[in-house]
């Protein structure tokens, strides 16, 4: 098996960067980061020690793979500016395998939450990947393995499925936690508070499961509970809307009337 | 001092339960449960290796607190059974000081979700206390001390504030994942694939916190990738509104349009 050892990464975003640094702590492989904007291309370079080039100049560069860490809108176009007969792969949850119009195609999704000023361990991160190329098919497992201990190949439907899972594990969870952090803002008392429920809410879904881990008023149909929570939230509508709406889902879930 | 090292718990729930268990890891301290379900009251003493007690012997038990860990509605008239000049405790987030009619009362309120089936590692818990008793306010504390090294004396007005807020961050955040959960049931896919997701979620919301941590298509404005999740959850419409309604907020506080 021939390693990919070259990587040309295209894009300046979360993706972009989390995957340059992944790549770049193994040793032996060279990652080249292409983006649009220059100033934000030279930062990546610069804080993943990788090398950069200009967009245009890629389709004429030498490279065993390209990833394009783009926008899902922008997957199809960019890959087109790859060249001819290199393994051309996006990274996204919800864009088809498909939608890269070149011969060698495939998918490295990382099933993470990715913020720049966070770092990620790749190691536990599950990565699912996708080929249409029989030929690059082991190569692509064998540098997600380098990175990842999960790889799982998956087709473009099931992993769409799996990416919505994820936004409202993670996306939308982090809103309800935002959502708190922005009541006690107001009242001025420090969200650090709340870190110890934080982290023991996803400790306790992973250990037994998010159905059987709730709890609260809405569950208890503590309906004095609840109309004093909603009385609090008067001056903010959005949150009382949504207040109102979870409350009545979790107790419709549960059988509670 | 002389430190509480007789408490009689009232309850069978969630609260009772863990409050029984720590207490009983003080071999100094005893603890006598009290409960209207014969059933529910020996399961918990035997779980906690406490004593138990007949309800309606409470009023002329000697103890030096009782704790009250009923639900919040039942929390005034059961208060009443204690024995005068006892201190009574209530471990709710919701519920005032003033409703324990007692001359000695308190609160002892553990900022965490609490699910029988899970253990709970009080020392690293928040403990919001709060009492109407000079008397016993250094002996609340102290109690207080040898379970959490997190003990702050709160006022009943704050501490109903952080309850709402610990609501959306704990309650809502576990809604959002056990959604999930019931979305991969339906389509056969373990929910141990989100796990990682799911720990990095709680983990990045507090080292970043949670609007620093937001990520997702609403977040990135990706309009193809919110049509596609809809039409996913087209046949399940109480998914699709809180997908629609969350990535609306999410929008319209991130300034995306």
């Amino acid at each position: 098996l021939q390693q990919i050892s070259n990587i040309a990464i295209v894009g300046s975003g979360n993706a972009a960067y989390h995957f340059a640094a992944a790549f770049q702590q193994l040793h032996d492989v060279t990652v080249t980061v292409y983006a649009r904007s220059e100033e934000k291309r030279i930062a990546l370079a610069n804080a993943t020690n990788a090398t950069t080039g200009l967009l245009h100049n890629l389709s004429s560069a030498q490279h065993d793979a390209v990833l394009l860490a783009v926008t899902d809108q922008s997957i199809q176009t960019v890959s087109e500016l790859a060249p001819k007969n290199t393994l051309v792969l996006h990274c996204s949850g919800a864009t088809a395998l498909s939608v890269i119009k070149q011969e060698h195609a495939g998918v490295l999704y990382p099933l993470q939450t990715m913020t720049k000023s966070k770092a990620v361990d790749f190691s536990a991160v599950p990565i699912l990947i996708e080929s249409n190329s029989e030929q690059h098919k082991p190569r692509l497992e064998h540098l997600a393995k380098r990175i990842s201990e999960k790889v799982l190949w998956m087709t473009s439907e099931k992993r769409l499925k799996v990416h919505l899972a994820a936004v409202f594990a993670c996306n939308f969870s982090n809103f309800m936690m935002a959502s708190a952090q922005r009541f006690l803002a107001k009242e001025q008392i420090p969200f650090e508070l709340l870190h110890t429920l934080i982290a023991e809410t996803s400790t306790k879904a992973m250990a037994i499961g998010p159905e059987a881990a709730q709890t609260g008023p809405a569950l208890r149909g503590d309906k004095n509970v609840l109309s004093l929570h909603e009385t609090m939230l008067e001056e903010d509508p959005e949150l009382l809307h949504i207040y109102q709406i979870i409350s009545n889902l979790i107790q419709s879930q549960h059988g509670i009337v």
